[in-house]
């Protein structure tokens, strides 16, 4: 079993806010990140598989695929969007990193051969703040 | 002569939209930098002065002070705003990096000791992509 | 679950010296690490927590919080200081990048809230070392 | 028990061809990749072992071994060289950054002291493309 | 004036080889890089541009507009192939970094736009190498 | 003309303390980094040379034989060791990041080759502070 990894990048505009609760304490609980005229960030997006390298080429799975998912799937979705506004797979959630790399996780899985396994998802919201979801 | 430089990081959202054009126009000359839900960046900005070192200390400045007054007058006015909405030294520009460099000079310019002067204004908009500004 | 990480940065001095051992063999072992004017290190520090995230937060934890208490514990007692000399909780230790990992980790693990465990603290000394502990 | 890393690098030129296969099927699966001249990159290898600090030093191992060991087994057969045509351990292999992945692993293996363990070995191809080997 | 810069990357195999010289004093001078069987490196490219701000985008150039001009003329010309074999405009030279960078600027300078002036290329050979070209 | 810049590391303790002024004053001007026990960093050092490629190598000048100049006249000075109590040319001096950049400029001017000139010394304290100096 080897694991392969792809680094993508897009930009978004988000929000923490949550609607059940007053504007104040959206304030007192997310601070500058509640601003009602959005923030944004350079997401980094790591994409890791596992399986075992074809025999024919030496691949788990050609990056050039693999980045064409990420592509098709989730940076034609988030890239120069508003990720509270513009993004279907997150309607109704927080707008955390945790959420985004759950539905970053829950997108890919469907579209990825069934020769490889998605193994993890890691997603830097910061150069100093990532999270990562291994699936459930 | 020595030449110091500060780096900090500050995060916004952004649009590139030029009112005097047709939404259209907008779409074709800026494309997804016009989504009009805004996007964002992770935005780098390195400050150099420079000066003479002081005897006593052995700085040019000290760059605790510096990273002070990029503080005070920069990044308390843009870190997790909307910089076409909420920053009021971009009011009425387009919000280019190459904008945004220029007028973050401005900015600084009138803060700095008497001791120094401040030499290039380099702003990372993505890790691909950055302006220096050297003042005019 | 959810792992989230937070970077954080720290300057020290230390020395490898083992007081048992003559000064001949602490050089013949640990070479220019045993200056016995010290040397130092700019640390990076990555601390890697995992829960659920909340659903009124979006969050495993609100990560201004983790670093509010990686500054409390550990960067306070570490940063600008002498690792061998200074740091009450490496007394007594030999002065290596493991050791400070397992202390950290000793120090970080009380002072988390319930509702996350800690998972990994990883440590560079260098661009090109570092350690990870996962506890025991 | 704790995980050390250590990192190096080497600059290599290699090509994906399987000579079992047409020129033109070559070209059509690999791409660019297939290039008759070769093409190149810098490797990033991360070496990762696990074991007890040992009571004495507080090391794992100590790093500068490690860094040896990498340098002699791999580094010296591997940099500024060509994977395909002057590596021993690659030949008859289709020269992917899996497979790479896996010879460095079956190589390092070897020439480990006994009291630690090889973890992971990670090889970056570019910033954007790594693959983790954990042995079988 | 404003300064622009886009940071762009590719794969190339190359070799230092002087065929006035023996292989005998090739290997002298040129140690490793003048392997015959080539090796090989992720070049890192920096293009900086510079002119005043368009009125109308705040732009000295469209970033995407450079970037496929870079992409255009230099990275279709030298990516995933040998820079000694298979590139035009190196051709008869000693393809080193200082005479690749030289060329980057001679092909990239007739393609640019009147309002804009070529500042400095700036390649990267390895992290810990780079050389910049002013023009002359 | 073209530069040429080479990357090396150093790791060193230092302290900030002005042996004119009281232990109290310098606790006022320079904060933790006066702190009696040292602090350390891990310095990154950027040398830049520049001179006209030789028509038989292309090189400005061997790069190898650029870093074998610093490692011989800087690094085996500095490298794990404390710059004030351990460096000759540091003796008598603040040892801020701008009087080691000077120093270093200083002593690597006396040892480079007739055909190539010091263009600058640039020298990172910690990843968001540097210096640069371009000689008188």
């Amino acid at each position: 079993m080897v694991y392969l990894t792809r680094v993508e990048h897009f930009n978004a505009a988000h929000q923490l806010f949550n609607p059940r609760w007053s504007k104040q304490k959206n304030e007192t609980v997310f601070g500058k990140c509640a601003n009602e005229n959005w923030h944004g960030h350079n997401y980094e997006l790591y994409v890791t598989i596992k399986g075992e390298p074809d025999p024919d080429t030496g691949f788990v799975l050609d990056v050039k695929k693999l980045s064409e998912i990420i592509k098709e799937h989730i940076l034609e979705k988030v890239d120069h969007l508003n990720l509270n506004e513009d993004v279907d797979f997150m309607k109704g959630k927080m707008c955390s990193t945790e959420n985004l790399a759950i539905a970053i996780w829950e997108q890919l899985e469907q579209f990825l051969p069934a020769a490889v396994q998605l193994h993890v998802v890691k997603l830097y919201e910061t150069p100093s703040i990532y999270v990562e979801y291994f699936g459930r």
